[in-house]
């Protein structure tokens, strides 16, 4: 059987590292979609300067594309769909999950009905795979599976086709659905491909939503704090009033976290809380929600807060940090989208304007 | 006897419009510190486009003195000083109210140490006065007094001595000090010499923290919440999820107002929680602690919540919203102090420096 093949939508740091990766392993034929650098990595390539790689110049996987619709008119059937985007439903459309992935399912379903295909969502938060599978029924297309992908990396683009990648690269793949004997199986596969050796960790990971949940302990309580305050990590701790930053709003905020996992029956441990706290003290960092209001971009609220927010309420979970949180970051989300111009308000009649 | 000398510290909307309404009076004589408009009002006078005086050109008040210092040099005993700056004690010691009024207590205890001084704070919060009487006691100067002002008056600053001034001035002066008799017979006496006729409204306010507290289920709830989320008030309403900037935010802010209040034996009625949030629905306005993040100015963060909430500690009340508001809002005053470099912090050692 020939080389599997990989797509990988979207070109910021988490993306091209994980290409990289892929590439570098040499066990798939790999596919790209760069939209705003295309013109530049068809001419140049990446530069990406790398803890792992070495000073990689003018590299280029084995086919670019310009958008979703060009690669699937490719011809080509993609095995792995890898979306590294951010995952914001309530953005704009065309950038949501079912809109990005339908024109894959469908030239796949076309070349060969047959032949399975894997969506790999490397994304934050909770319940990310839902709108996908309601929006998109797998019946429909050729029985797709989706699969879950917890990628904790240090890379950030720099400018135009220009990666700084400082932190290696660190995958956790499974399937979302643990009976699903095909995704995980798929999974275990990706997880071949994925694999580059001393270069980057992969491994099958048994529990999907333990994972996610854990990860949200970082991103529910402190990159949601960061975002609301404008400041990195350090300053947003060592500003508050006395240790109230970690004692009133991080840990609050994560204890409400392990509330709502622990009402699934997924238990989160204690020591991770503590784990996630420390690391962050004393490393200047600055976390995506927070770089996103200072760029005016929409942030992956949603999934972060919104998701979590709604498995309390359908399972009587109070929690009253992560709301509070909430309810301040919808203002700040409606703001952006004001700003981005995905909506209008009327200040004679003081509405938003449907 | 001869006309009352006022000193007016604080050339901003409500100082400006204050000021031409005691001249209006007609009842004392004016002087005013204007400190980065000085030599504009000097050459040209004050700009005012009034909702109650009319388009006024070129005004100035009898004195014009560039600071306290001068001003205290001039010769004068003042018998009121009525400053309308903001009252920020966590900011530049320079322009914190017993560094403002020990200049005047000390030439006016030389000039005449039998005639009494009233100090007027025409500003925001709770316990505002307590630093000023603990750091200059009273009975080390000619036994001044301290009286309350609370101001309702839709003024602001445009330009250089220019203000536009579009809601009637309404004033309620006590003393802060209920039993102090001399307070009470002073402010009455401010109450007639503030009073220019039907241009503005000024009464004998007789229970000055009732009045404060009430002001603050404003300023608390509605002026906080949207220094956070950089909006206007009705966008702020718009902007939540679903009705919570109003049931999630501002009512029980506004309760946690009434209960501290409560827990001091003074009641604020419940119709007042309904006014303030319907009068703030429909009308396009910033308020002063959110103009004063997007100037990059430091917040009147600790008279509106920091001593409230320092009452509450005391009083053994719980204020979960308030201190949620509180934490966030320190985090946001400490990043505008190293904005103005009031504070510096270190990157190497994520701490700030001391």
């Amino acid at each position: 059987m020939s080389k599997a093949n990989v797509v990988v939508v979207g070109a910021g740091g988490v993306g091209v590292v994980s290409s990289l990766s892929m590439y570098h392993a040499g066990k798939c034929e790999l596919s790209m979609v760069v939209r705003s650098d295309y013109d530049h990595v068809l001419s140049e390539g990446y530069t990406i300067d790398s803890c792992d790689y070495g000073e990689v110049r003018g590299w280029r996987p084995h086919n670019v594309y310009r958008d979703v619709e060009e690669a699937s008119k490719s011809g080509k059937f993609f095995d792995y769909i890898v979306i590294t985007t951010k995952n914001i439903p309530d953005g704009p459309r065309s950038s949501t999950m079912p809109v990005l992935c339908k024109p894959f399912l469908e030239s796949n379903s076309n070349i060969d009905p047959d032949r399975l295909t894997s969506i790999v969502l490397i994304q934050n938060g909770i319940d990310i795979e839902k709108e996908l599978i309601t929006t998109l029924k797998p019946e429909d297309y050729n029985n797709y599976v989706v699969l879950s992908g917890v990628e904790i990396v240090g890379s950030t683009k720099v400018g135009k086709a220009h990666i700084k990648h400082v932190g290696t690269d660190n995958l956790s793949i499974g399937a979302f659905d643990p009976d699903d004997k095909r995704a995980i199986e798929s999974a275990k596969k990706f997880a071949v491909i994925y694999d580059a050796g001393d270069k980057n960790h992969v491994e099958f990971d048994e529990r999907v939503r333990y994972s996610r949940w854990k990860k949200l302990l970082y991103n529910a309580a402190i990159n949601t704090t960061t975002a609301i305050v404008g400041l990195d990590v350090p300053r947003t701790i060592e500003f508050g009033y006395e240790d109230h930053t970690k004692s009133a709003l991080f840990l609050p905020a994560m204890h409400d976290i392990v509330n709502i996992a622990a009402s699934e029956g997924i238990v989160i441990e204690e020591k991770f809380i503590d784990f996630f706290v420390n690391i962050s003290a004393k490393r200047m960092f600055t976390p995506s929600m927070c770089v996103d209001v200072q760029k005016g971009q929409l942030m992956e609220l949603e999934v972060i807060l919104g998701n979590p927010l709604k498995v309390a309420k359908q399972n009587g979970v109070e929690t009253p940090t992560l709301t509070f949180l909430y309810n301040i970051l919808t203002i700040i989300q409606n703001k952006l989208k004001e700003q981005n111009g995905l909506l209008k308000f009327d200040e004679k009649t003081c509405s938003i304007i449907h």
